[in-house]
């Protein structure tokens, strides 16, 4: 098939050539005596990605669910209650994990269009006198949905409940795409995964975990062993590894936070913000709407979109990746067949957005779906030419 | 800078990641006994390339540039006249060449905008009673405007006047993209380049040579040694070199020609054909020109595109690279300014192409030309639509 | 520093290039509907390594480690008795992590530089009349000894006993370099990983598991979510994953077993039994024992050489590592300091060996142990130049 | 075949993965207005290379023997006499090329195992009063024997005969290797390749001038278009290209600089001294003899080995690749047969080489010829000892 696929899906994001090649490579002595050269400066970086100086960062050779798992089974007992909300997929698929480790999961059913409910969460959490709760849970960027949530609204409500549950984060979606702030909304365990802001293969699910955290993981009963941070930290602190390390992905990391990094960390949020905008504004002018029922549940790295009634959003991703090489997503469980997704989070410019739009309005019009041709096309290219760097004057005298 | 660079110039052309594989390798030894399992069929499968079972292939460490001082230096004696004609940057390039090297050049100044004008070519010819000429010249495919000119046609030409002239075709911007015949034809010297068609990075020469031009290369006296065929052949029949060959890019080419074929030559043809048109109602939409003056010049691998009056060429490429990172072409020579230039050959799809017409169209918006947003992705995209491969009803039932 | 780095640590092992190459991917859509495709013969070709027409293969973005825990926690309950042995750093972490998850455990104890103690395994099955022991524990391979154990062997002491726990083996480090046959031992789970015989980056836990072992899941109560199989068995069936997969590695997997298979399974283990035959050539030409105690207990994949007394096995390490760019491994535990080890597995040649060889011996004689310069060399020259092939006579004919 | 060949010709040479990681790349836009910003560095970096701050250097797409044909044709006019000697099999093609592009060649004959015959070079330019000789030649490093030449001398020849004749150097397999200073010793054309001491593949011919041999170039009247320096000129001091660069080899050109100035100019040179000396104490220890017939004569970059009375030289190199993966030279020419060649350059360290002569020794019993096992291995590993960095103590310290 020629020319290159378009890959706009929420997650594994395009890598960026820098990173694929830093991770062509011999392999290396995962126990050379220069290692920790490398490794003591990578841990430290990290820290950076999830704004942190008092956390640490752990890291494994897994994936984003490795990270849900490593995250709860550290810091959790048997039977520990836990406040946690579905409203998509991914958010359901994290209940479903603590329910499996045996955790007491009291789950809010929400809406799918919105996200945590903060307001619920603080009602329940001021009714919680014993502190019963162990743990609260919130995913700051549903998958399933495009929806984000306010996790520093969720703070507040443990802060005006003088709450000590754990803050737990599902970042995988968000981190180094979307702003998170773990110092300052005192998040005690964030997970996150290569594959989506980092710009990695898949293949590590990291996490943060505030002192806080690290300190309960020292009663923590729920059985874990690969996932242990008690193994992660006697071996880090030399800068080696319990176990053999990934070293590649390891590279590539280093190589993924050099270009976050020379980007700005705030940059790439804005970049990400502006893509979402761009996406957002061509949803519009299709005449179609968001699974995300109002822009204080937008995110920045994902637009669900609903089919008109009588179509398959399935049918649009399947159209688009076989006639025109674009990789969609389609929806999940509840909301299969009404909607269909466009990744838009990782190594991204407005062009290759361009023709994902394009390509999306392509396969609706094949399917039948009445939307104008180049009519999204031309909203977001109206958007993305208004806010574009260097601006025309400044491209002129380059 | 985030995410992939647009690359829609017309050549070097956007290299398939399978070629880019290929070639990162060891090197290794070039009379290593067994090397002409490999070279001995890489030769004869780039025959298939120029559709020639008579001819045979050269190919030097050297540019396009370099393949047409080969072609001229084998065949060709000082003072030697040649029948030529100029109508763009590249075809006058080549006149240069042939007056530089001591040739007799009678020079036919063409408007840009047209080709090789068969007509005075044939009445020169029939003149030519004393075939004093001993070289007529063709490019296929002239990158600076845009513009094909008809091989075939002047192969009739000199059979008309039963002219033994050598035939010299400029296939730089055409071989491997759009159909070239070499023996149909009765073509005597193909020059192509790896960096078009062929999809890999600069460094290959190619030539193609009749029996007849090789013939010719036996008494032919300009001077030559680093392109002299005769020790090119000596090596290459027993499936070595005369010097150290260029061997990252030969192993490229196996691959490129394992893609070439994998799609088919044909397809690969209607392929860049379909491009092509899409390119043109694109520039149709936004009520532009383009410098080919009649669809039978059309070029299938690059269109040259006239902006209004008023405006500059040249401001719109760089607007272009500076804020969307696209990189399309300026004019060159007599029309720099007038025109932009969009590459649309070697390793491209649908989504690809709208993202460059997007982008041109931002560009052109950005700098004050009045065409309307959307306008020209928009008809690309329903000519796209239309010829897509699968249909939309065998997509659904894949 | 210049040139490569020579890597003879017992994994993770030299990557082939064509494996790097087969790697160095853009990401990919992991729903994408001709996933399977790719996926569905990787794994029926996966069951080929472990010789197992009948068992079934589960791939785990995870080490080794997380293999180890995904064969325990799918398979057995809390409290369930289980019967081990340690010999070495890696069977004595098993044990670890056996406890660590709440088995309870019989661990023999054995001198290390000896395998699986098959006869008091033996007399202990015979003894357990009422099948308390729920599992029976070998490390085919214990890579801190350079010492295998005979896997058939612990099979035919639980047939002479009838007994019906289920046979776990550690096939880390010899799984696709030394012969495992799943079928015919009647193993029910045996554990690799991607970074031994394989030739990949660390980052895929592979386990085999026999319909035994499939029916003991089902009742197995230690938790699981992340590792277990029943989530991987139900995605796997239509050729996905539960969870994001590590692609890049699922790819460069697909190109590790089709180089396995042009080389041939049985080639494969001659080979590696030729280079360990070599290096103790060589061991014993510079006058060294090795850790293994005898001929039946040494390994084809590592070889573990004391130092003479007052000597520093991690001296030697460190030397060749600073002076010659050579990886060895040093002892770990009981033998740190004792020891050096060469790792002679997965892609490898005979010159790679020798230059191992060389570094070994000229970083001894740095630190003063008395061993003739080149003797070792010359010792698995010889060895290795009497079963090259082609032969001699063959090679002059080619 | 299993692990990697060991490439001990004298070029190409090993890349360094760095290189090959430059390499691996999306194609660009070689008329993009920022590309000055990395070519003018680069041209800058490399008169580093050729020790020159006056002359200037010219990058040709073609191979070491483009290049000698580019510093001919743009310094030289048809009849122009010029001192030649040939005493290898390169050196010889070099006398051959000069008298195919019609020079008057006056070629002195030197024994093979000599280099250039600096005395009757004395001589004769003394002789020459009227300063007919327009152009003294000198092979640095004769590859086809392993001869090195003092270019010093030969200035030296020129300026006591204070005779203005153009000093021409062949620096393919020796410049960035060995030492060599355009400007100290006042050369005026220096031919290079990338394939050599640069360690990029083949692909590019380079040639260094003096501000002499370009004011030479004004008045030469070889023809030349494609090699012409004219172009070059012109557009190279816009950071550009008269024609499609080869930017693949031009960016791994840029990291072969940067590792070439990260080790340090001089300690490259001092480390293929070592390689040389340890292969010569080797090829002592085989009780062979070298080709170059005295220290003075010595390579640092290549040896010539003589096989015994009754053996064949390229059997040995034949065995050594067809047996143990290892690329040796064979003699040409006048030595085919009789000797057989190792190259020692490029990214190459102390284990690779001692592979190499492993290799070597392996395949010379192989066919017969009386060396001792490990004995050229043993004599090499102690003089490599004895030289390496660290040093032992400093090794323990780090």
């Amino acid at each position: 098939m020629p020319g290159r696929n378009f890959l706009f899906i929420p997650g594994p994001t395009n890598i960026p050539d820098r990173i694929n090649r830093a991770m062509h490579l011999a392999q290396e002595d995962m126990r050379a005596p220069d290692l920790p050269n490398f490794t003591k400066p990578l841990y430290e970086d990290m820290k950076k990605v999830f704004k942190t100086t008092t956390g640490r960062v752990f890291i494994f050779p897994a994936s984003g669910t490795g990270g849900w798992e490593a995250g709860i089974a550290n810091t959790l007992s048997p039977g520990d209650k836990v406040l946690m909300s579905g409203f998509g997929h991914f958010s359901n698929l994290w209940i479903d994990m603590c329910q499996r480790w045996g955790l007491n999961v009291q789950a809010l059913e929400v809406d799918w269009g919105e996200g945590v409910p903060v307001e619920r969460y603080a009602e329940i959490l001021k009714a919680d006198r014993k502190h019963e709760i162990k743990g609260v849970f919130a995913t700051q960027n549903e998958t399933a949905t495009g929806v984000a949530s306010d996790v520093k609204a969720v703070r507040k409500a443990l802060d005006d409940a003088s709450h000590p549950a754990l803050l737990f984060v599902d970042g995988v979606s968000s981190v180094a795409s979307m702003d998170f702030r773990m110092d300052e909304w005192c998040v005690d365990v964030c997970v996150s995964g290569s594959q989506k802001g980092l710009m990695l293969p898949t293949g590590l699910g990291i996490i943060c975990m505030s002192q806080k955290a690290m300190e309960a993981a020292k009663t923590a009963k729920l059985p874990r062993c690969f996932f242990d941070i008690a193994d992660q930290i006697k071996s880090n602190d030399m800068g080696f590894f319990p176990y053999t390390p990934p070293m590649n992905l390891l590279r590539g990391l280093r190589e993924s936070l050099n270009i976050l990094f020379e980007e700005g960390l705030e940059n790439v949020f804005a970049r990400h913000h502006r893509y979402a905008e761009a996406t957002r504004a061509a949803v519009k002018a299709w005449g179609l709407k968001l699974v995300a029922k109002e822009p204080k549940w937008y995110s920045d790295t994902i637009s669900a979109v609903f089919v008109p009634e009588g179509f398959n959003g399935t049918e649009v991703v399947r159209t688009a990746y076989r006639r025109y090489n674009l990789c969609l997503s389609i929806g999940l469980a509840k909301v299969a067949g009404k909607i269909f997704r466009i990744g838009h989070l990782g190594d991204m410019n407005e062009l290759m957005l361009l023709a994902a739009l394009s390509g999306a309005e392509m396969a609706m019009r094949d399917i039948g779906i009445k939307v104008e041709a180049g009519s999204g096309v031309a909203a977001a290219q109206e958007y993305l030419r208004a806010s574009a760097k260097p601006s025309v004057e400044e491209a002129r005298k380059i």
